[in-house]
């Protein structure tokens, strides 16, 4: 059986069952591409162990040719293609908003997110290959193998659906790999679908069926989860459809170095992290050390060739002795930024905290 | 001459020369489409009086084949073309941004936008007939016939430039009317540019020449100004290479009415206004009668068959005696929001002024 903790010791474990977990945020912070072993993970249910050999994909509802291929057949029929893209939970760094009221959802940390090259096929190829419809207003939806179990929801198998105009980008793959070697079980063996830009909810794992439908996959996780709320609802009088389903994600940033409350010696540090925006690029990044008074630019890194990918920073600043508030926005190529307050973006479900990132720190 | 403060004698004149005017917010909230005469102007120069029947656009750079043509042969040769679109200066909203410091430019309120059906003929089109190259790394610049003059810089006549992927969009158009009328003067006779969703300063009006280049436009307008710079920047300090060039603008929205200052009985109000996004849809308005601490949802009016449109938004709230600081915010489709505070973006130009709106009232 199965066990993460054996397999990665070094990750912060929010949740065994469901097993949630996050890596420290300088070995995020180490490489452009984040390692399997340093990935965060997001599971509602069961981990399937599943075997290549056996395991088979079904294509349907509105399509011209339903397909249910193995998959070898799925290596042999379609082209491989390769995008380097950012894979984030919704929930990533849900701990900052949770100090101004409690939300449900685990405590995660800036750590649940990863960049990583994933390759497979395209998700285009398979439906022009089934002959499917592909009017705007269709939905395709994924169905996968994780069993999930919830209060007054029973028990289900995962499912989720995107629109058919991103499931038509050339960048939204059905991915066997990462970095170059096969999906590890808890980030789904054998198949999965990696849809970039969009919160990770949308691209499951241990994908099963791929259906073309005219609404939204009816799974619960499509349904009554997921979904942004405005800040007056809670728990008790959340009216579903009136939330915006969570696709694409809001521009966000963190620091991962240094650590929150580290003690560092006063004069010349580095600040390290990362910044990720969607459907636009990150074109600016400030870092404070007065908690936003004032600001500087950090340096960029990012591959131009690589738009889903995420954007390093790094700055050099100078710390008197004393407490300090390290801040840190980002700024898009529209000229826009993020919130100041975690206040500002609170919601009872934690999605989306995306306001500037603070860390205190002492120097001496 | 043109007198503009005879033919507009109810717009807020910022300047007369050059010739800046925006609506009264009541005006400009009345209709999904911006009369001409309701609608902003936004000068750099003199406004140029042309004549549509001697009037040529050249088009040349990198192509196949140099044009010139006349406005007869652009309509002749090339299909009518409409998109309803969202204009906006990139200093909309300064005079919010001006309390927190100083900064140049006019002070313009919320009124410096206006939405209009744009008509005329695709720019892409234009380009493909004169066999331009099209690699994503060019540029589209604009010469015009308005005549500017500023300190330092002396005499010249105005320019921009808009990146390759934008100039081959459908959506950009070189228009000859406006809601089915013909351009007035002021609004670029007989041909402007419409490039939706950038700021106006890269639609020019009065458009004579159209030049494919492997490098923006040399024109002041686009080196020495419309540039993103971080706060710590001032007009003796800038160093225009390090600004970021505005072409799209950020999430936007504000109240129109009631107007600031505004008495107003106590009970029941209806607030109304309009938000503004462009790469993605508003999905959301939020309004709050104290300043932000609590929120209610607004009513979204907009048009799904024009994406380049604006969003007008309508909400009833309940006004008890005394003051009241009402405030608006938008949500595009990513969960992004604005930003809580002028200072929050603040920058020495006052461009991109896109913090909640606040309006002060009293009820009694």
């Amino acid at each position: 059986m199965f066990n993460p903790f054996r397999s990665k010791p070094d990750l912060i474990v929010h949740s065994e069952t469901p097993y949630n977990a996050e890596p420290p945020l300088d070995r995020l912070r180490a490489r452009m591409r984040t390692a399997q072993p340093d990935f965060y993970v997001r599971s509602h249910g069961t981990i399937p162990h599943l075997n290549a050999a056996t395991h088979r994909l079904r294509v349907g509802g509105r399509v011209g040719t339903p397909l249910d291929l193995s998959m070898a057949e799925l290596r042999q029929r379609f082209p491989g293609r390769s995008v380097t893209a950012v894979m984030q939970c919704a929930g990533n760094r849900r701990a900052d908003m949770q100090p101004v009221r409690p939300t449900s959802g685990d405590p995660w940390a800036p750590g649940a997110i990863g960049n990583a090259e994933w390759t497979g096929i395209a998700l285009a190829d398979v439906l022009r290959a089934a002959g499917a419809e592909t009017d705007a207003a269709l939905h395709v939806a994924f169905d996968a193998c994780d069993e999930v179990e919830m209060p007054n929801e029973g028990r289900f198998t995962y499912g989720a659906s995107i629109p058919m105009a991103k499931a038509m980008a050339p960048e939204v793959l059905l991915a066997f790999a990462m970095n170059g070697e096969p999906l590890a079980p808890e980030h789904g063996f054998p198949l999965r679908v990696v849809a970039p830009g969009f919160a990770g909810v949308r691209s499951p794992k241990w994908l099963a069926a791929v259906t073309v439908q005219d609404r939204p996959s009816n799974n619960h996780m499509q349904q009554r989860d997921y979904k942004l709320l405005p800040p007056h609802v809670t728990e008790d009088t959340v009216d579903w459809k009136q939330g915006l389903t969570i696709y694409d994600m809001p521009l966000n940033s963190a620091i991962c170095e240094p650590a929150p409350h580290a003690w560092l010696p006063a004069g010349t540090t580095t600040l390290r992290g990362y910044a990720v925006a969607t459907a636009r690029a990150v074109m600016r990044v400030d870092v404070s050390i007065d908690g936003g008074r004032t600001w500087q630019q950090a340096e960029l890194e990012h591959d131009a060739d690589a738009p889903w990918s995420w954007t390093l920073w790094t700055a050099t600043v100078h710390l008197p002795k004393g407490e300090h508030e390290l801040a840190v926005r980002a700024w898009d190529s529209a000229g826009q930024t993020q919130p100041a307050l975690p206040d500002d973006t609170w919601n009872f479900k934690g999605y989306l905290s995306a306001a500037w990132h603070r860390v205190h720190v002492s120097a001496g």
